[in-house]
Parts: structure tokens; sequence; C-alpha cells
């Protein structure tokens, strides 16, 4: 079911994106990316909405109404990271259930707050709204970016290298998802180390999401079984179980960037940030994802949901 | 029902802007104006974000996607006429019902494109989820001031008349709540013409919505009963009936406003948009609101869902 709606939802942004005939003097990037840029008078202004639904991306149930709060920010937070770039402010349109008490509120909007509050990224307004359906809440956050300009996905260029932040699988089945940090102060550290060619952030799964970036930029990519990091939340018994879950999973909310090959090496070997990274492939011309196996042998990379797409 | 809500809300707003601190460098107008403004680097940024939720700001089994994307664009850019604001962008968060298809999710958009593309406002991004529940629409817009800067609920000053554009009441059961024209063009124009010391669009009611502008501007309000101007979609008999409707249903998106008495004057003669504008009523120091009957006499203005709050 979730497959099903994440295909539908690539659909659909695909539809709404081919809708559009933007000015890019006025709209540099439109819909497709992590943010979209406008021009604010000289400025470049990056922009993200996304939202968090009871009984798709939370259940309330079962985490409560402060965790609801804290994951409808993060989530939006993490497009930030993805485009390395500097959230600056937020505002957010919230659906209360009817029956919804103030200290439920309160506890929503705590859970907001505390993961807008490290970032400095004031909540500048809102609307509220009472309904007898489940709570959902939309968090739309503003960011400027960084000296080298927003982090697209459609930079990578065969011969780069396909790298990735901490490690993946099982998010959701362990409440990470619910508890994850957005990765904007690494992306921001990465993009003064390196030159970034694409990045994006891995919330639908890192197959799905290289997928995407792979598309964004025309190229294809070639990942290394062996080297793709497992969460240990994964609980799958036998290896092929273990990375179809990193592979699938999602909601892991990691950064998978393209850089050129020998900048990688040396960030794999200087480990900056404070979580790891790992190669783990590397982008080919052409538009097939391969998946190499420890004997070498490759096959084509399975992408949960993709196969309806083709 | 509609009336619990709005007071829930207008509390829950209060709240929410107690609880926040902002740098006045970084963020000049926070919560509780129809725009919050954010510096974007030397730039002023208007930013509003609405929801139009099924069942409670649209039927969508009576009106249909296309009626419900266009409510949802139109709710927002009224934001921007009170503000006396230009739009440059938007984005929109859809939680989509299960069982939606492809045609209805296009007709949607159509209708949310029906209503930003006459005011040059291109829709840059875009969240897409689907669920089981009713079609929940978030828009978030974001704008440039004009010359005078952004008209603030904030600036009303005793002795300014009040006026407004249109006429009231009836919207709801009319479905002209589907249908307005957000008054951005109209705004812009009396920001031109006139010293806008307060303006706001009247969205929870006439009397709702002076209230509103009368608390962030620390004055009271006299309302002149026979200047109120009364929509032909308000089907009550006796006049007492037609004015409560005119002051209390709602979902008007006409313009309220305050300027100088004189400048009001001229305004009301020259008539030079081309919905009426009527001047209804006179700021006074105070906090009080209240409604002066053709024989003279004064009352307090009743606000609906009010009762409760002091």
């Amino acid at each position: 079911m979730r497959t099903k709606d994440k295909m539908r939802e690539s659909e659909f942004i695909d539809w709404l994106f081919s809708q559009s005939d933007f000015d890019p003097a006025a709209v540099p990037v439109g819909p497709g990316d992590d943010m979209a840029v406008v021009m604010c008078g000289s400025e470049e202004l990056l922009i993200t909405t996304d939202q968090a639904l009871d009984g798709v991306h939370f259940s309330l149930a079962r985490c409560g109404p402060e965790a609801a709060g804290r994951k409808a920010m993060a989530r939006s937070l993490s497009d930030v990271a993805a485009m390395a770039a500097i959230p600056f402010g937020a505002v957010a349109a919230v659906a209360l259930p009817k029956g919804f008490q103030q200290p439920d509120a309160e506890a929503m909007y705590r859970g907001l707050r505390s993961i807008s509050d490290p970032f400095e990224c004031p909540i500048v307004g809102g609307d509220v709204a009472v309904w007898d359906k489940p709570l959902a809440i939309s968090v739309t956050i503003f960011a400027r970016p960084t000296g080298p300009g927003p982090v697209l996905r459609s930079g990578a260029k065969p011969g780069d290298a396909i790298c990735v932040t901490g490690s993946f699988g099982g998010a959701w089945a362990s409440q990470r998802h619910l508890e994850f940090m957005p990765r904007i102060r690494e992306a921001r550290r990465l993009g003064e180390r390196c030159e970034l060619h694409a990045m994006i952030d891995v919330s639908d799964g890192l197959a799905a999401d290289l997928g995407h970036l792979a598309r964004a930029s025309g190229v294809g990519a070639e990942i290394l079984a062996a080297n793709v990091p497992i969460h240990p939340d994964v609980d799958a018994r036998d290896e092929a179980g273990r990375l179809r879950a990193a592979l699938g999973d999602g909601e892991d909310y990691e950064l998978l960037f393209a850089l050129p090959a020998e900048q990688a090496e040396q960030l794999v070997r200087d480990q900056p940030l404070t979580v790891p990274i790992r190669r783990i492939g590397t982008v080919i011309s052409g538009e097939a994802l391969r998946l190499i196996g420890p004997d070498g042998r490759g096959e084509p990379l399975q992408v949960p949901g993709w196969e309806h797409e083709t």
C-alpha cells in the first residue's frame, strides 16, 4: 500500500511538473527537486512543503502529538539538508482532530519547535483548523543557499562516486523515523569540503531515491551490494533480506550524494562528520541502475514500487 | 460547530504567538497577521499558509475537485490581498483520498491554477500523499510588499474611517465562497491612493475580523448598522436577521480597512474600483466594539463565537 502511494505521488509530481512552464529568471528550479528555487529580488529563495499525516507518516495513537509534530518539521528540514541550504523560517498548517485538547496541541507545537529551534528556523506563521478527521500537519520551510548555491538532484556525472551518510533499513519498524535529526549541518560541511554534483535525502528508500537522482541527472548507477551500510534496526535473518530492507524500506533521512571520485576517496578517508560516510557506488552513463554482488556479477537494481512505471 | 472551531483556532494562534520570541530584524511580523514578514537578505518576504479541508472549507461531494482546488488557492491569495502585497509563488501540499483518480487530481490542480495564473503566481512545488481520509489541501504563498510596505492589522488609529469592499453574508449557503476573486488588485489600487493604516480580509465574518483588526491595533470601533452592505445572497426575512448574517456569516473574502477619514470620504466619492467601497464605521479609542442602530442608539457588537473568550 505504501509502495503504491509512493508511485502515485511520483507520477503526480511528474505530471504536475510537466504542466508548468516557468520563467527560469524568476523560478530557476521548479517542482521535482527537494526544494524549489525562486528569485526574491536578487536573492535565491528555496522553498519546500511537506505533509505528515496520521496513519501514513506516523501513528498518532502510537507516538503521541509531540513526536508527530517533531516528524512533520524534521521531514521538511531534511529537504533543506538535501539542498545543502540554510533554513530561515517555517510556517505550519495543522488540521486538528475534534477532541484534540489544548495540551495535545501544545505538545504537537513543542514537537515542531524541538526540531526547528536547533536550526534557528523560527515558526513565523500558521493556520489551524479543526475537523473530525485525523491529524494532518503541513510544514513549509524557506531557506537560502550556501556559498556554492543549492545542490540539485540533477548534476551527477558519469564517473562520480556515489556516497551516503549513515546506514539504512528498518526505520519504520523501529520508530527511528520519528527520531532522526535532519542532516543540515552535515550537508553544509560536505558542501564546504567537496563539489557536490547532486544530492537527495533518502525518504522513499535508498534504491528509489537513487533512481530519482539518476533520472534527474540523466545518468545510471552501479551500487556495490557489499558497501551498502545496513542499519542495526534491520531484523531480517539472511543477507539478501537485510540488503533488501536497506535498499527498500525508506524513511532513513540520510544523505545520498554524487561527487568527483577523488574527492570521495579523501572524504571517506577523513570522515569529517560525526556520522559515517560511505561510498556505495559509481555514476555511469546510460540510465541503468545496477546492483553488483560480492561475486562481481551485476543485476538490475530493484526499486520497490517502480515495477509498474515502465 | 463552525463557530466553536473558529474560536479554538483564534485561541491557539494567540497561544502560539505568545510562545514565540522573534528577532524583529529577522522577522518583522510574526504569527497573528494575515501574512508573516521575514527578511530574505535585504528583501521583505511575506508568507502565508492556509488549508482547505473537505467538510470544513468545502464539500467535495457537492463542489467537485476543481472548485476545491480553486478555493484552496483563493483563500491564501486573499491573505496576500489583505497585506496589499504582490504574490510571486506558491507551493501546495495535498492529501488525496484513496480512490481519487488521476482525472480528479488533475481537476484539483486545474482549480489551483485557475486562480493562481491570473495573478502570475506560479506553483513552484508540491507534496502529494494518499490516505484513506478526505481531501486536504494546504497552500503556502510568498509575496513581496508594494511601495508603502505591507499593510498590517495593527495600524488603525482612533478617528480613522472603517471601510469595506463589496457586501456581506450568505456566502456559504449560496456557494459564493467557492467563486470569490481575491481582492489583490483592489488592495494594491487602494494602497496606491490612500494611507491604509490597517487591513484584513473577511473570512471569519465581518464582526469577528473587525474584532481581530481592532484588537491587533489596540482600538475599538463603532459600526453603523445602516451602512453595512448586505449581499443579495442573504435570505433572512427581517432586517435584524439580514444584518446578523452580514456581520456573522463569514467567507466573504472582502477587504476591511482603516484609513484617515478625509481619504475615505474621497474614496467613497470616487469609487475607483469595480467593486463598491463603503464606509461602515469609525475607529475609536478603548477596546469596545459597538453597533449603532438607525435610531442612533449603540449596543455591543455581537461577535459570533467570541462569547466564551472573555
